[in-house]
């Protein structure tokens, strides 16, 4: 394919090209002044608390005190840390500038089922300039069938992003009724659609879920990817170049050893990504634990 | 844990440093000024007029007249009354300066079924500022299928208490048809869950209601709720560390005897919270039972 | 009961009282310098003709046309009219300044069913500005599975009479599913409820229907309703202090006898009423015979 | 009746006196200066189109190009032409001034099922003062369920057209499936309420259909309708009469013969109607019968 | 009929004299400046990974890369290039003023059914005016029971376009349930009743689906098409007419060969239309392949 010819920092610095002095001023930091730099990212999403609830931090206790992720974000080497508006409000402020905030805009807990998911939103852009952040992150649920309410909100986020030149970053999951019976939310098929809605939908950094290949589910997805014999890597590739000039970042989900982490990072990163973002992977583990793992992903992001 | 190294007198200080100036001021008055002071809170709530009608007026007629409440609120130690804008408007004038005002914006009666609860504002932050209120209130349903709407009015709220300096005051109640499914509006999982989605989306003051030990229910909540043998100070201690730097306040519901309510508050504060809010188990009693009440609670608080 | 010691006219001062000039200027035209006077209040209605159709006005042929009420109302010493924003327009400036204007701001047909009844607004505050009305109007569905609208649609009346010193008077019809299966929208539990939401609303004036005692249906309200051995006159009563500081009017409905009209309206007055809204009952009649119930109505309002 | 005693030519003089210069300005060019004049009106409707599609046009070919309608109705004597604003912007323009220009700002398909109708705007007040409209035409479905909406989008429209002194034309149908189980969308129940309905939101001009009298049916409206036994002419009374000062214009719906159409228009007119609307019964007839048609037309409605 | 003496380009040069300066320039553009020129429109549309996902690149995976279109539309001819937001701002600058761009405002995915299909607006009128576009596209889902938003939003996005001078192309496709029982969407009756709808809500550029002649289904239309012995030119040039003096493209759908498609052209131009737009039918093939396609498609175009 054309575009696999390109490889990862070009294709970096290709995106840069194309942004306006705002947004290129404010995700330069976090593709080169923080975390592994070289443009690459590693993140650190803090937003388990209204997603799943307090539940994900029973596992390490200490991780339940914010103050726990954002030390850990500004002393490991993160590139940035996401979460919503009460985090940022009430523990950003001690770590301003020692590590990126990115400010998750929207958010819904998990309580209803998500068979018509819509994540609205509960913070704006100028909200994230005024604390400093350096991007915004939104939500989006492709192919739920709310997403004539999502694409709406997201044009307001997207257009408020020009306007004040932040970073876009679009968490990009499928989702909703009619995806589960095409193969699920994590299939090869709903990732990939994913990636390209999210860069067709102005995303400057997509956050993909690793895809699942998974023949007995994706015999319900259309055409090609019903009947295809490919590697995960292969598939990430692909979802890499579905997102086109914006950056893809992916994620790991629940807490797997480390071995297979390491693994994984090193997977994406030679399929195009341009970085991944851990959470439970990282701050359910101990400090000591954490930060050494955090070393060893350094070096596999910019390696 | 790392947060419960942290006392109540430190975390509130804590929150305060946090604060922008209006907040700071507003809060202050609450948490110093009146009622118990010592940075504790003792609150009134005056909506269950329309939260549940008149009927909760017969067992002591007297309090049918706002005014009782508001000469209550005044003349007892509390530390603010919290009710709907017609009472603000017509009764707080006469009380003004004498008990700090907490303007609730939102309001339902129970007459139609709960199953996709959301309440809706009737009054903006703007009223509160006019009408010198030291906070406002907000009722979230968390977990309810009306979270999409309801996160993106909290957000308008939120957004105008940071722009006039305005404290938030998160009424965090579990509600709706799928909390019903896993353990119920009064389980630990839905008030732990309540207590962290209130902070983060920006509230300086979380209410609780107390949670209930339910094995029987507590067997459809999600692990590691669905089978942990945790006294109920535990629980909400652990409901106090998931609101973080937010302060939180409990509430004894309907009426109980002096003992219980004595009793309930004593486990509250020990367990971290800043305070209690109570309304009917006040003003359902005579006046000067409920003074005396109101002295032995001014003790345990800021004991 | 405290409130009970204060009686009408002190009721009434007191509210007063409480009121910001624009809304005292505007409701002392009501209350002393039409009508009755001495503090009462006498409405004549003429949204029957959206509310329920042309067929109201076929008993007195004469009464369709708008100007037959207009004119009834500006000679037969009427303290306002209450009509939509159409009759306001075309046929008020006849008779400008010959009796205060109510204008109804929001409406609907009785054709679809009422389970889920809401009442939107076709004119604002500003209308009613615009063309010299002395109060606004606004129905409020009290318990109906859409008061989530209703409320914030409220809300924004209210702010907009706080804005422009302009009494709102709340209709306060409980309607809906949950009502009917409560008691039903006449009933004790129901008006009660209603009475003190639309004083909890910001109400100034709260228009109420009489309720109708009915142990058969009475029995599915909440306690103490479902078991009350209570007069007419007492619930009246315990309605109008339920209203609190907002004064309290009571219609009669369909057209009934003289002199069931008259001793209900005694009734009203004695159970603290501050007045009466009669439309059907007055202009169905031919215009002598409604004079001369309006003399006798007169004498009992503030005798 | 009162209103009976006032003929066709002082209600409108009544109309006239009571509107603010701005609309007075524009209703006289309708009345006095095109069509028939007199104080009549005479519209050509051409919205079907999108109300029924292309199907319409096929009986006469030529119809198909909108400059048809255009030129018929400059040329022929028509008081106005109605259509949406894509004809409005790109025909009207080159009859600009010869015949007067109403905007109708709501429309749709028939496509979708009407039993919860609702048109919506797809142009506003503005566009009608920009095009130098003299007028502008809602669609109002009355006792849809979706009246709640409907109202709401009138009043804005009303509102507008009180600041911009833009007459309101009201296309008043009654619709839905509330009205289809009391006697029908073209009842004397139906169209008697809906006539009352546009008044009361104030409309100038009220377009009705023809109530068609049909006892099977009747009988299912609520009395009086469901057992009066009245004459085609005087129900047309009763809906002229129950729309009060705004003036009244039917119209015929599909193609009948000439005969039929001249003796309704005669029976219109004598009823108290201020005119006709005749769309397909005119451009579906060849231009030339078509104008013979129209001269008639005239004598008849201004005779 | 009327309209047919009106050959096709006489009906363009109609148009743009009855266009405002800005539409007229930027039409212009579009017409004569780019593409075959001579007043007609070859447009490449880029937003089936939005549309359909990333499954359409596959058959030609360079076309995955969007740089492959914005290439292909400036390098063979096209008169612009149709997408929407993201690739607009990330790929567009590269081909700035070598081929004009039209800025797709709504779009959805196909993974939830369509029986109530609405596009919402991701981007708005001011987007393509900063971007440099030269028209906004615009999807109609005509006859969809959610026809009540889109022809809103439609009227806001006209609105707009009016505001700036900016020409708009509306994508007209019949969709939702009650089409699928009127012989669907693809029937001539749902093509042709588009084409009207479309040019009635002020697009100045049509885009139709070639309609297909089905008796079996056209049965379920409406008369005259439910039993009508067409030809396809005959059919498409109704729908032609029945857009007026909107300029009408139609488009070939998925892929086809040389043979078809260029006959299909030759179809559409005979019948009056004013080019095609083809997407898949040309970035699927190889570039040599396309280009030499696209050379034979100017000369058919403008021949």
């Amino acid at each position: 394919m054309g575009s696999m010819e390109v490889g990862t920092q070009v294709e970096q610095k290709s995106l840069l090209a194309t942004l306006a002095p705002g947004k290129r001023t404010r995700l330069r930091r976090l593709l080169f002044e923080f975390g592994p730099g070289h443009g690459t990212l590693l993140f650190l999403p803090i937003d388990q608390g209204i997603e799943h609830g307090p539940r994900d931090f029973f596992p390490n206790p200490a991780s339940k005190d914010p103050e726990y992720q954002f030390r850990l974000a500004a002393e490991a080497g993160y590139s940035a840390i996401a979460c919503e508006i009460g985090l940022a409000t009430k523990y950003y402020p001690d770590f301003a500038g020692q590590v990126p905030l990115i400010l998750k805009l929207n958010s819904k807990t998990d309580v209803p089922p998500s068979g018509d998911a819509l994540s609205t939103c509960n913070a704006n852009v100028e909200d994230a300039v005024r604390l400093g952040a350096d991007a915004v992150g939104y939500t989006l649920y492709v192919g739920s069938p709310r997403q004539d309410d999502d694409l709406v909100q997201l044009g307001g986020v997207r257009r408020d992003c020009d306007r004040f030149g932040m970073p876009l970053i679009i968490w990009a999951y499928p989702r909703g009724s009619a995806i589960d019976q095409k193969g699920g939310r994590d299939s090869f098929y709903a990732i990939d659609y994913a990636a390209r809605v999210a860069m067709e939908m102005g995303a400057d950094v997509v956050k993909l879920n690793m895809p699942k290949l998974n023949p007995d589910k994706d015999k319900d997805s259309p055409a090609p990817y019903n009947d295809w014999d490919v590697s995960l890597e292969e598939a990430i590739r692909h979802c890499v170049e579905s997102a086109g000039r914006s950056l893809v970042v992916l994620s790991g989900g629940s807490k797997v050893d480390d071995e297979k982490l390491l693994g994984q990072t090193r997977m994406i990163m030679e399929a195009g990504g341009s970085g991944v973002i851990f959470g439970r992977n990282v701050w359910q583990r101990p400090p000591d634990v954490a930060r050494r793992l955090m070393q060893r992903l350094h070096e596999i992001v910019h390696g």
